[in-house]
């Protein structure tokens, strides 16, 4: 695809073109890191990107770039087709679509997958092999069920999902459309539920269960628990990343997005567009406004009002706490200092 | 179920019942959370609960409480159907279970489902499609593996298990009665176990097995290695929860529990009734002492003595934690304050 | 086997032989632990170990241990038959190596197994019941796949591989000779790529794909994701254990080691000899240098020099680390130290 015809496609996208050169309109067959790119690829640059630097040494056939002078310099001096945008991250999201065009699944259900009794596939269904569907499940319309998936009783699927090889669905999951369940990932098995006895744990029946609404994204195996009554519920659009827990009975707002290994307890619930990075905990029953950003391995053992950004274990507030783990540092001299003034205290 | 029917069915059960007020004696047709319960839904408070405060909005049937006079009250004053226990959570399981009968699995060997040379399976037992059951495996009576399970050779089962979808066990994995193995749960892959040379790493073969004890529980996505010799060994009764690794040649006493993203490292040894909270880390080799609690995130690096109540990273005594991480906020103020009486050692 | 058997086969060793005793030259059926092992049985004990307090009171038949005079004379005086090593550990592999051959899997392609358009196999591969091979898959010579193991479309295994079971690889995915990918891992799915908008996380295509070296492996349940552009690349000999996150467009060096539950998030670049512990987190883009270690539940959230060992949250030299997170617990004691001195600045 020339450079051109690519632009024409960017085009009242959302990434908001701003201006372009075509240059020599190269012909661009994919798309590279800009430090990894060839003439015949696309690349791109975000403000304050580590890469910027490099714009002069790249070999890239074209740019996507912010609207900044330097930069759209360099890159006529380099004599780059280039394209400036608003959100060149986004642009380039666009370009990738663009370039990759998504294989179209044919539909088909396998020889060899296994459908209970009372399941209602919608049209144009892809069932591989070995999947197995349990009784009275219902498939929505152009969804595809990868080789190994299986699906417990009256789990219900809207349309256009995507469920990846081996992943579980347990009984009366129901999940929106739009939804890709990524490999072996498992929702709606039993919350860890049990109660202390005076001869060990005694199971809490576990009743409930998970739903997933629309355009939620389970990463490759996250697991995500029923409730022993009612539901846990991920909101619509929010994104779940790879070998996350979610406990049972929680639920989440719209738009979250949660990073590798973050773990959330039992009952916890979160706002909408609240973000964790990996591997942070969220203790049981706590709440968390809308819009609170976690930053990586930290603990939020308690409630967090809307728009805090944490950091740490007590979760403080970032700030606070970039100020407090640079100190950190200094507690031996701080305890020298102090021994010396008072001897017995510090022995 | 009338509530009058339930109150017989509790009585003389674990929970204690010790009196109760039958009102309009509800019908109930399931549960629910106290918040969000309906009158024909029967719900729950423990002591020190934080929904105590809107029971007197709940639209519940009724209510399952402690022996406490002022919900007492406001119980009766609602109209509410409802009985006080000694353990009123315990009661609450046991009305799930008898409001919420578990679904009797039909045996059944599916048609798909593969087994190997040597295989004895016992009485009622109930294969589902596409599982794979390795040479010389024992399954017991009334033991339930669902679709796309594997087990490798010469693995043992005992009575009454229930091993979830793609769940899959190593050679020599023994299992007691009454074990529920969650989906996608990897029971005795090798331990991670190489030595360093010249060349690069050297494997270490891993010869040994896994044992599960009776009523032990694994979670989904969960991970139990086998070790180079002799066994891996979770203790009866014990409970583990998803995506929680436990690592070769680590032995559990009886009862203990694990919440999601625990990971014990090669050896660890636990006592009985050891509680493990979300995302903890115990190091090789270390010995945790029976009833030893670890809070949430908690890196235990060396052995605890029975008992103890530990948190942090390195663990340290869980109320030592508790004073030291709220101080730890206050260490840009420490450095402030001796900078100003000691400059150069701050600097 | 005899003693003297073992000790012929493993005289030009890597573990380097030097000297022994044959004593009774026992009959040798298999290894165990020092504290556990028979009198047919082998054991052995490193510089250090722990176990060498309990040599006197093993009941071992035979032992490897380090060229150590008091260890000499003790197994001397017991009657074990001995040998020493300048790599006890490794000699002790080499045995297990000896005394428990793999076994051989006969090479054959299960009924049940699916095969898409397309594929090669190579010779004496082993495919078992329900695996499923995606369209335009290569397969080497005498690869192993277990049951249940998922191939999407153009995945290139090569010799000597095995895959177990209900593992699962993406399109795309390269593999290299003698790679062990252990059950339930996911390797290729693609990688958590979400641009923010107004309306929500717009999907970054994930068009890249995962190499995976020669002579790696991958534990149970893992994750390794593909990148948006170009490559996520595993070096040679690299052992990454259960429940690891590889984020999309990492790179690792050379015989690399992950412990369980280690994540790693996208772009970071690790050297050659990457030592990292449990729960290890590594940042976006990070760079960490050859040969660094880092300790459990260490972050590492900006770059590491070659040959630093850090710890901590965020990671600082491990030594440094120590002498703080020793001096963590005397923060209520310097607190109050201040406080008698400057009482304004500490309530």
């Amino acid at each position: 695809m020339r450079f051109n015809q690519l632009i024409n496609a960017l085009e009242g996208g959302e990434a908001c073109l701003q201006s372009y050169e075509l240059a020599t309109n190269p012909e661009l067959l994919s798309a590279a890191a800009l430090d990894q790119a060839n003439q015949d690829q696309i690349s791109f640059l975000e403000k304050g990107n580590t890469l910027s630097s490099i714009l002069n040494k790249s070999k890239a056939g074209a740019v996507l770039i912010p609207n900044d002078e330097k930069l759209i310099k360099v890159a006529t001096q380099r004599g780059f087709a280039w394209a400036t945008f608003q959100h060149p991250r986004l642009a380039f999201a666009e370009s990738l679509e663009i370039l990759y065009p998504r294989k179209i699944v044919k539909p088909e259900i396998h020889p060899t997958a296994f459908i209970g009794e009372g399941v209602e596939l919608g049209k144009d269904v892809f069932l591989g092999p070995n999947v197995s569907i349990g009784n009275n499940c219902l498939i929505g319309n152009k969804t595809i069920i990868h080789s190994g998936v299986v699906l417990y009783e009256k789990v219900v699927i809207g349309e256009g999902c995507e469920l990846h090889a081996n992943c579980v669905l347990h009984p009366d999951t129901k999940i929106g459309t739009g939804c890709v369940i990524n490999s072996n990932a498992v929702i709606g098995s039993e919350g860890f539920g049990f109660v202390p006895t005076n001869h060990g744990w005694h199971k809490m029946p576990q009743t409930g269960y998970v739903v997933l609404e629309n355009e939620v994204e389970i990463g490759s195996n996250s697991t995500i628990d029923r409730p022993a009554v009612g539901e846990t519920r991920i909101g619509a659009g929010t994104k779940i990343d790879n070998l996350v827990q979610v406990g049972h009975g929680v639920t989440t707002g719209k738009a979250c997005a949660m990073a590798a290994q973050v773990g959330i307890a039992g009952g916890a619930k979160l706002g909408n567009g609240v973000i964790l990075a990996g591997q942070v905990g969220v203790g049981n029953r706590v709440q968390v406004g809308d819009g609170v950003i976690a930053s990586s391995k930290c603990g939020v053992h308690a409630d967090i009002a809307p728009g805090e950004v944490v950091s740490g274990f007590p979760a403080i507030p970032n700030k606070l706490w970039l100020r407090c783990s640079a100190n950190f540092k200094k507690l031996p001299e701080i305890v020298k200092s102090l021994r010396e003034k008072d001897r017995r205290a510090f022995d």
